[in-house]
């Protein structure tokens, strides 16, 4: 059986991959360690914090469905929270392997007990409408009230709850109410009678995946609508917040868009959907508006973490390659999204570009949205906070504490859609791992485990993200020849593999182990997997080794905010500089007057005693001088000594994903170079 | 009589200099110029922006006091919007050197026939709370319902009527109003209801003004209670949009805080009031707090053209060093908070730096703010627009179009509270030109016209900022010695001067000649001040002249947003490339692929028919070159060659406040150097 988790393209889609692979993550490798914590604390904890946020007390008020019950407060869309933590519970139960509350599946039964209270005669289940506007015709506040978006994550709690348990409760308390959606809205023409969109997208991934999980059609026809009904200003008319239409993608269709724009997980949650439709359809128009904004986002909208969203105002991607540091809002939900489309788009094209952001955006820009120890959150994800910056007053955020740009986390939020994103892409990452096609099995990510499928079953053994040997020992395979097809990942300069101690030995198509230049693309179908075909016995050995020399890392000449920088990476893994870590640093000086020696060396040195243990790279840098009359204005003449830097420091650098879990302090990831 | 003009501090204050010179720009000087549009066009069209926008409307149905009548839209200061074209209007028509509309004076008489006719028996007047809200308590909606605010811009409206043409109609409706607040807000154990403030600072200033107005004492004593009721958190109970204290600058008593901080406009008004308290108090702590917040947000937190507040989220300053140059949101409104700060700050202390900053300011960030036509704004005003922005779908602003960060201008805002802000500085300029105080006169700012004062009444010729020479003839000088004091702005790096052709003659105190460093101090209280003490005689003429070689600019290092970068400056004019200006520029190359040649000279030149006279400065850059292959990443490894530029072009540079008068496109002022 694969592995229980999001986007399971049907047979007769157009998906070059297939998700039918399992995969079990082992042992206290870094995805393993993650998922552990996942398991063990943050998810038996979301019930309480759902109780004292109010978000169960206000099912409880529904489901009495008794006149004059309060709505208990929170947004429009706080059921929202209630379905992404069922979700991420229901996958949860679905793996065996890791260790969770044994409480969980009663805790699951008992608020999927509230949610079938609480849904009405009609199909309908919003605690909010029904407690805060009984008598609001359903479906008329569609700019802001989020009821499609909360009735998505209410039908993907109940496809994993199907998937992962088989258990049919929560999905039929799904079906019905996709049943009212489907007899409420369409096309004119259609005999429905709204033809509109919810100005939060999610709904049509949700149609999509019910349809896999059903076989209904309707549910995918549904679901194509609602992405084709994007880009008409039907939310024009009713907003009284005068944000663009690009705030909500309906500036433009869909398959006309030319760049990802607005409020980034609508635009993410939105495209994920499109790529459902389109792998399930064929729809070759679609396919390649759904590749092109992928590009363009990877391109010029991306940062350095993977992480997506520019600006604080609107949670919104900026302009093409304006990716500031400090303020970056890189929202941990945008980044989830990210990785949740770019999966969409692996298994469509076979492509392992999306695998490389995916891995990169998981490891980087998602894990850094929660504490090393489960517990606390954040919610925007910056690449730079300033000296200083703990001791700044008044400088806020707009979802309570947790997202003013500084890294001071928080057990939850009054926004609380970061934390059960979190929950549910860890407990489902595993059915992210590694796909089928009719020659074999593909290896996406690395991490310590087994993976069968497509005819293999393997055993991976791996210190992988620290190490970059990546051992794999066949267990089972089938009869006749399969072919094993591993990533070399984007940036790997170096690798060699090895089949039964033999270099090359039936390795076909992979990309050069020469070192490449700044993400050039090899082309074709093969180009970033390494595909190993031969009729395979138990015992069969690979190993692939992936050079894991720290390296420097500059952006192309149009990032401004990087400009005169380099960041440091290791495999996978965006490195920052954390102010406790630089004791070399005098009194007075900070971590914005230091100039990174590019020409000095870098080292890597494991800690297993830090951060639940990381590999720190070091690198030499110079504090730049002050003078000691800077006057009252930071301007004056150009002046060529301003170039002139002070002495050597040894800079510690640990992985960005583990930032902001000792204190408050500065952190840069891009730091100034001589 | 002087200048009719804001801020007035009484005989008994502690101000250091004394606003009673008078001062009339003419001719087609830049500042004679712009003014002139502003009487001529911006102001006269007012009253028909006002009436397509209701807020005419509003005050006529709160005028006809019948139960029922709806309040036509808006915000709920709209009537703020009024109350600032009526103090530009008033400010105009004490100005008799300049040509406005005829019929300008029945306009104000009829419009403060309407405000006459809406305020109530108490006092009260305020078209969104009586038409909105009739059975609402007064003042309990203080967070976000700006009553003080929008009753602080009736009262500056009102003196500046009163001040200006003697007329006391709407003086005694403000003065009405006024004492409804007085009797109103007080601090505990006063006997007065209510103690708390306003989420939107104003009323601190326009009581101090109507302190000097009336002579009434406690109005100067509820100015002060207000600044120091800032502080105590009285603003957290009962907001509902989450912001943090330090938006309403709530987080800590003016006296204490350490950093300009929150939302920019309501910080500037704040602490313009605080200044006018602590001038006529003489109160030192509360002078010592201003210093210093004064001198952080200068040092820290402004940006090379003067605008401050970095952030478009919260509309709110950024922290220390944290400058962006795109997304600078660096609103209008708080460049014009700035510019009546710093005039406050010059005359309490009498040092050159606060008219530094206030002529920095105002050339550079205040009149970008309107356009040269004088009848389309700006609401912020960034310091880079992107090559591509003009096709970029979906960024939007909030405040309808003219604030997306795209130099787009427009008629009117929605939340208008810039354009008669603009025109209420421009109209009372000439207030800002000059000071007295017993031993004579000082020149703060240059411009054509006359300027008499202190004993001495002086014309003076000038083609500034265009030209650095000014030549100064008395016309009227009374007995004894006097002391004529020119400010040697900060940015004149060489200067000459003369009396009568004789260099030196009389001179004393003055800095050096020679060229200085980054804005370094040169301390006491004549460090700025160029004095010439001797007993004058009419024909006396004295000529300064500021070398005006255009020149290249850095910014501090811990400016991440302007690193390795320069920009251009001519004077006290900060230059930007616009991209329409770049003929030599290839197709397919924008203004984010110019790296600055440093190295090479700058040159200026005189365009008589360019956005209405210009001197441009040409500069030498070079086109960087871009792989033909530059991947679906735009991240890869350090690479020494990556500093390799190509073929030279000539940039043409035109003044900043002159940007988007023609058409959207790419814009810099900071350019990538060599």
């Amino acid at each position: 059986m694969p592995s229980a988790g999001p986007v399971r393209p049907t047979d007769r889609s157009s998906a070059a991959l297939r998700p039918d692979a399992s995969a079990v993550l082992t042992g206290d490798g870094l995805l393993g360690q993650r998922r552990a914590v996942n398991a063990s604390v943050s998810i038996p904890q979301g019930p309480e914090r759902l109780e004292e946020a109010g978000n169960l007390e206000n099912l409880r008020a529904a489901a009495r469905k008794e006149s004059g019950e309060a709505f208990r407060g929170g947004y429009p869309f706080q059921d929202s929270d209630v379905h992404k933590w069922l979700e991420a519970a229901a996958w949860q139960l679905g793996d065996d392997s890791t260790a969770t509350d044994p409480g969980l599946p009663d805790r699951v039964q008992e608020i999927v007990g509230l949610l079938r209270g609480a849904q009405d005669d009609a199909g309908y289940l919003n605690s909010y409408f029904m407690l805060a506007k009984p008598d609001q015709p359903r479906f008329t506040e569609l700019v802001w009230g989020h009821e499609l978006y909360t009735a998505g994550h209410l039908i993907q709690a109940a496809v994993a709850h199907h998937r992962a348990t088989g258990r049919g409760e929560l999905l039929d308390i799904a079906v019905k109410f996709a049943d009212l959606i489907d007899a409420s809205f369409g096309p004119e023409g259609s005999g429905k009678p709204i033809d509109r969109i919810d100005g939060h997208p999610e709904i049509e991934t949700a149609l999509a995946e019910l349809y896999r999980e059903t076989g209904e059609r309707r549910y995918l026809d549904l679901a194509g609508y609602f992405v084709d009904a994007h880009g008409r200003g039907t939310l024009g008319s009713d907003t009284n917040h005068h944000m663009r239409l690009g705030y909500f993608q309906d500036h433009a269709p869909v398959r006309e868009a030319k760049a990802v724009t607005g409020h980034s997980v609508r635009q993410l949650y939105l495209l994920a959907g499109a790529t459902d439709v389109a792998t399930e359809t064929g729809d070759a128009e679609l396919r390649a508006a759904v590749e092109r904004l992928w590009a363009e986002m990877a391109a010029r909208q991306t940062y350095l973490t993977g992480g997506v969203g520019a600006h604080h105002s609107d949670e919104a991607f900026g302009h093409p390659y304006e990716l500031p540091n400090e303020r970056a809002y890189c929202e941990t939900c945008a980044a989830i999204a990210s990785v949740q489309w770019s999966w969409r788009m692996a298994l469509l094209t076979g492509d392992t570009r999306y695998s490389d952001l995916l891995e990169r955006t998981l490891l980087n820009g998602v894990l850094c949205g929660v504490s090393l120890g489960g517990d606390r959150y954040l919610y925007d994800n910056p690449l730079h906070v300033r000296d200083g910056f703990a001791d700044q007053e008044g400088a806020g955020g707009s979802h309570g504490e947790g997202d003013d740009g500084g890294g001071r986390r928080v057990g939850w939020f009054r926004c609380a859609c970061c934390p059960p994103n979190v929950m549910r892409l860890l407990a489902s990452l595993p059915s992210y791992v590694a796909s089928t096609d009719a020659d074999g099995l593909q290896l996406h990510q690395y991490a310590e485990g087994t993976v069968a499928g497509g005819g293999l079953a393997l055993e991976v053994a791996t210190r992988y993200p620290w190490e970059g040997r990546i051992a794999l020992t066949v267990r089972e395979a089938s009869a006749g020849e399969r072919t094993l097809s591993l990533r070399i990942p984007h940036w790997a300069r170096e690798w060699t593999a090895d089949v039964n101690g033999q270099a090359g030995a039936g390795i076909d198509g992979a990309r050069s182990a020469s070192p490449e230049g700044r993400g050039r693309e090899t082309g074709g179908r093969d180009g970033g997997w390494l595909r190993i075909t031969r009729e395979w016995a138990a015992g069969d050995e690979v190993v692939l080794d992936l050079a894991m020399a720290p390296r420097l890392t500059e952006a192309d000449p149009r990032v401004d905010a990087a400009r005169g920088c380099a960041a440091i990476e290791r495999g996978p893994l965006v490195y920052c500089v954390e102010a406790g870590d630089q004791p070399e640093l005098g009194d007075g000086y900070g971590l914005d007057d230091l100039v990174l020696d590019v020409a000095a060396g870098l080292a890597a040195e494991w800690r297993p005693k830090l951060l639940d243990g990381v590999c720190v790279v070091t690198a030499t840098a110079r504090v730049r001088g002050r003078s000691g009359n800077a006057g009252w204005w930071p301007y004056g003449d150009v002046d060529a000594a301003s170039g002139e830097v002070g002495e050597a420091v040894t800079l510690t650098a640990v992985p960005y994903y583990a930032w902001a879990n000792r204190g408050v302090g500065a952190m840069r990831v891009w730091i100034p170079r001589v």
